[in-house]
């Protein structure tokens, strides 16, 4: 009845298939490579920079959706030209995939966002440095994630090889203010091709290393929930977004919201929502991505907690580990991508649901220390 | 890590699917067929009363278990006698295949059931309708499920024809009182390997035509919860039971419990735990068969309703009504088996979660009307 596909076969594609199967919806999955994350439903290996290779896929499905944001928007306006409906479309996704292209755009709609600039050269990039107080953060334009391809500078030397290496990030960079925030959080919404809209709660994420190590729902009080909807809401509907966004933010010591990263598919900021919400992120991108009316958002507890598992080198799978952690902790919920470990890979998370926030951190902290460790 | 081999292949199997993702625990299927409502995991389609595929099938998995009660248990008992986990183990799954050694061992063990008694003739019969005041509930003793092979009776020629069979159900008949309920309550628990019991709050069934049609969680007081969850255990332990079991019981209007029939496997009055509960009976039963420490079992909601949705001859699947179903219920669980609609078959269920049983009934039961019927 409805088939959705899915390009990229990782722990998002995966996590993706429960939903589908309870509502019997049809996902097939185009992975990279054997094995993937989301094996149980790659119903293609193939490479997605081949045109060819993807509109076989799309002919399989009645939607294109996105476990990444990596496929070139040329050869998904290329699709979409056939018809095929690829959701978010090109013209959303460039954002997600070029942040110049975002701030630009941003800026245009009047959003709150750090100051920036493009630099294309050492002077610029100094002269932008001076100007924001001596300190700026840098980033390429394409192909960043997870602290990659961000750098904190205190001058261009701090960024000569990628100054050196310009044509392979478009010829620019962007440079943007250093802002002093208080703490980080995350606005996940979803739109439907109808162009309904809902979001969840506003919640804080919590990053160590640049990359995101737990998520606290909702945001602890006081936060402006309502500015930070009504940013969701503008990125969703000025830059055409369909499926799930994310819209990671500072808040600053005035409380006030900017924009610092956008994500147009489910999030590692949502997962709290597989057990936390009425309706999980998974479920409301397919609901979304196939028109359908969305669901309900909030949550089932007064505080939910989100621990990512990161990869250890050489650290067998935490899997091994299930008997003590449930052991101590029968009320956490437990997630293994079953991914190969590597030092700082997303390797699963562990999501606890409560009234408290300090208290469900402290278990899931401890929950995670017996899945890496495997003793008390 | 850890690979659980399911027998059969129907929505059990396929519900089992989500909590198998999350985990990161391998589930292999072995289905009779192509195309089953498991089919994402259908790893081997065969015949399980054929001895070498089971085997073949058990050599793939660290344990077996299943989405019937239907594989011969001489077949089983051959497995263990290999080395093979099966769970629930042969020994205690013959009194969930078995009607009258289940009511003997009940007996046995104390614990409360209907008056029955075994009968191999029309007079036997005859004799005791006559004992319990001229009506009653005549089974096969295996083989029947959703109201087949159950009759009610006032005499012995309302089953002539399976007393004129009696060799093929094992040489006798299940006689029973017919019990005076005021309603009917379901009791799901879970035991582990290592012993370790669980129970979810009691709940109430409606049935239809001898098919459940709705499920309230918890059972609307008054109701003897403790007794309830006490008989489970007994039955649990008594019987030996592994993985999750159902009790289904009658309620009489004193409020005394009666062992009705009892399912050691998922049952379709433990749905609403998908999303009512912490755990899950999907993941719970996972858990157990693998000697994992079970998971919590409280509710997530004051009240819950699941309601069936059952299939109509010559409609088309409800999956094609779901945007107005879904528009005017944002709140409600939708779930399609992805099975062939037949007159009575069980094609799939909505959930509902909130504080009051008799609205989330009406909006359940108005939900399914939207899903049959695609109007307002």
């Amino acid at each position: 009845m409805f088939t959705v596909g899915v390009i990229g076969g990782g722990q998002l594609a995966r996590m993706m298939h429960p939903a589908a199967t309870a509502l019997g919806i049809t996902l097939k999955v185009f992975a990279e490579s054997e094995g993937s994350s989301a094996h149980a439903g790659a119903t293609m290996v193939g490479d997605y920079t081949d045109f060819d290779q993807l509109a076989e896929f799309a002919n399989s499905v009645d939607v294109i959706t996105f476990d990444h944001e990596h496929v070139p928007v040329a050869l998904l306006a290329r699709l979409e030209s056939q018809g095929v409906s690829v959701q978010p479309p090109s013209s959303a996704l460039i954002h997600a995939q070029n942040k110049l292209v975002m701030r630009r755009r941003l800026a245009e709609l009047g959003l709150p966002q750090p100051i920036w600039s493009e630099v294309k050269s050492a002077e610029e990039l100094d002269e932008f440095v001076a100007k924001v107080g001596g300190e700026a953060i840098v980033k390429t334009p394409i192909g960043g994630y997870d602290g990659k391809g961000v750098r904190v500078v205190g001058s261009a030397t701090d960024v000569q090889d990628w100054l050196d290496s310009l044509p392979a990030y478009g010829g620019s960079l962007l440079a943007e203010q250093k802002v002093k925030f208080v703490r980080e959080l995350a606005q996940l919404s979803a739109t439907n091709t109808a162009g309904e809209f809902r979001s969840w709660p506003v919640v804080q994420t919590v990053q160590a290393g640049g990359v995101c190590s737990e998520v606290l729902a909702p945001a602890p009080s006081p936060v402006d929930a309502v500015a930070a909807v009504e940013i969701a809401r503008g990125v969703a509907q000025g830059l055409g977004v369909t499926g799930v966004l994310a819209v990671e933010m500072f808040e600053t010591e005035s409380g006030e919201l900017l924009v610092n990263e956008l994500a147009m598919r489910p999030h590692n900021s949502g997962h709290f929502s597989i057990e936390a919400s009425t309706t999980s992120q998974f479920e409301q991108h397919l609901r979304a991505v196939l028109g359908l009316p969305l669901g309900d958002t909030e949550l089932l507890a007064a505080a939910a907690v989100m621990i990512n598992l990161l990869g250890v080198d050489g650290e067998n799978d935490f899997v091994s580990h299930y008997p003590k952690a449930m052991q101590a902790f029968p009320e956490a919920k437990f997630h293994s991508y079953e991914k190969a470990p590597r030092a700082g890979r997303k390797m699963g998370h562990i999501t606890l649901l409560g009234s408290d926030h300090e208290l469900l951190k402290a278990n899931g902290q401890a929950a995670r220390e017996l899945l890496y460790r495997g003793d008390a």
